[in-house]
């Protein structure tokens, strides 16, 4: 959608790694008008074409396409690609009809891309595994990669909204984060319980005030159901709010329990 | 979906003929059970894999594409195309989910099969419109190619539920095509009335009294929406059950005033 961070740019760089010297990178900058509600922040969403255009030929990509809505939803457009289980969860139930536009959208570029690679960030992890589902059921002949999320020095997970915060609002966004790494080891130290682990993210938010909580969820990493119990197929997922501005992030503990298979524990960090 | 009749031969053919010398051609046979509703004929429906290799074969096709439902479907499908414009309108509102069955398997088998080209038959003449909608609302690079209704020498179009027809049925059938070439006769004669053209088909069929009217509608050729005047861009569209079996017909009013300039009068005939 543009407004291009750190974050992009390793995707762009991860698109040029695998496309190789022959291959064409194309980075999409368009802001979907049909995965915003009525009332979200589609008019506010934060757009600068001549900086993300600096941002995509710093990374390596060789193209970058930003169409207008009118281009990609012509009149009569009455087409939607929804999927139907993995968006019923998480951000489908605060955000209804967000993936179907996700879906449609990205669908109609890997169309007009003719990409044989796409590359998301997984921290949109619920809409990594929605695309991966959809690609697969509609047979699409296209790899769909995941790069893990790029975050700031202090653990906020980079997102092109994070411009919209304030000075407390940025300072408060970071607990997000602090709480699902408390949760995460909290989990490395034996702890099961979703109940458990929740409230350990709730109380990290709880002494910002004004951090409104959207969901706090643990939830199956394939499925993206609820689970009670912990273990390394779940996924700890968020999406709060600080101020107007509504931010998401995730621990997958799968990644824990590798790593807890293949480092000495006294070797490991959790910065 | 199988039960290949002469209809089909002559989409083979054309399709070869598109092809040419180098292209490959594909004949997808699958009786698709997402576009049956649950009162509907699916597993009635004729199956004949050996009788429509024979006629892919004869036909000149170089591959019959039969998965198993297990194999388009996998566990976990859960993908949805929809097109929600057109579908809304005359089979669309007696089937309630058959377009969107149609349109997930035609996306499915065009990407299955990587197809530039893919020809269907005008009969299904609003499948024909939704899929062609679809294909240009996701930006599909298939070019999409109708191909005129075959017809049995007394005028009943051919279908694969033909077969369902017992003689009296089978004689009953033959006036939902006259009914709708008497209306067009009508209409080239000046009459312009929806509700006199349609009821020149009802009349044509009151005769037969087990034929139960689905639905005959004027509508126009682009959006399948009802019109009260017919002219050029119209269609008069029936679907009538004979006993259990629905059969649908149209006229395409356009066509005749294509006719009407380029042929002269004396020289027309309406058998």
């Amino acid at each position: 959608m543009g407004a291009l961070h750190e974050g992009h740019t390793v995707l762009i760089e991860e698109a040029r790694d695998l496309a190789g010297e022959s291959g064409v990178v194309v980075v999409s900058v368009f802001v979907n008008p049909t995965q915003f509600g009525p009332e979200e922040d589609f008019d506010a969403y934060p757009r600068d074409l001549d900086g993300d255009a600096g941002v995509c030929a710093d990374a390596g990509a060789d193209l970058m396409f930003a169409p207008s809505a009118q281009a990609m939803y012509p009149e009569g457009f009455s087409t939607v690609v929804e999927e139907t289980q993995l968006s019923q969860h998480l951000c489908g139930v605060s955000r209804p009809g967000h993936f179907s536009g996700v879906c449609t959208v990205v669908l109609k570029l890997l169309n007009i891309t003719g990409a044989q690679l796409a590359v998301f960030g997984e921290k949109d992890f619920q809409q990594l595994g929605v695309i991966r589902r959809v690609v697969r059921d509609l047979n699409l002949d296209v790899e769909i990669v995941g790069v893990p999320t790029v975050r700031e020095d202090d653990g906020l997970a980079m997102s092109s909204r994070n411009r919209y915060l304030d000075g407390d609002q940025r300072l408060a966004a970071t607990r997000l984060a602090y709480g699902l790494e408390l949760a995460r080891e909290a989990y490395f130290g034996g702890e099961r319980s979703a109940e458990e682990l929740l409230s350990i993210v709730e109380d990290t938010l709880a002494p910002c005030g004004f951090a409104r909580v959207d969901y706090i969820e643990l939830v199956d990493a394939e499925t993206f159901r609820p689970v009670e119990r912990a273990d390394g197929d779940s996924v700890l997922a968020a999406a709060v709010f600080f101020g107007q501005t509504r931010l998401i992030d995730h621990v997958d503990l799968a990644a824990v329990e590798c790593l807890e298979e293949e480092v000495p524990e006294e070797e490991m960090t959790y910065s």
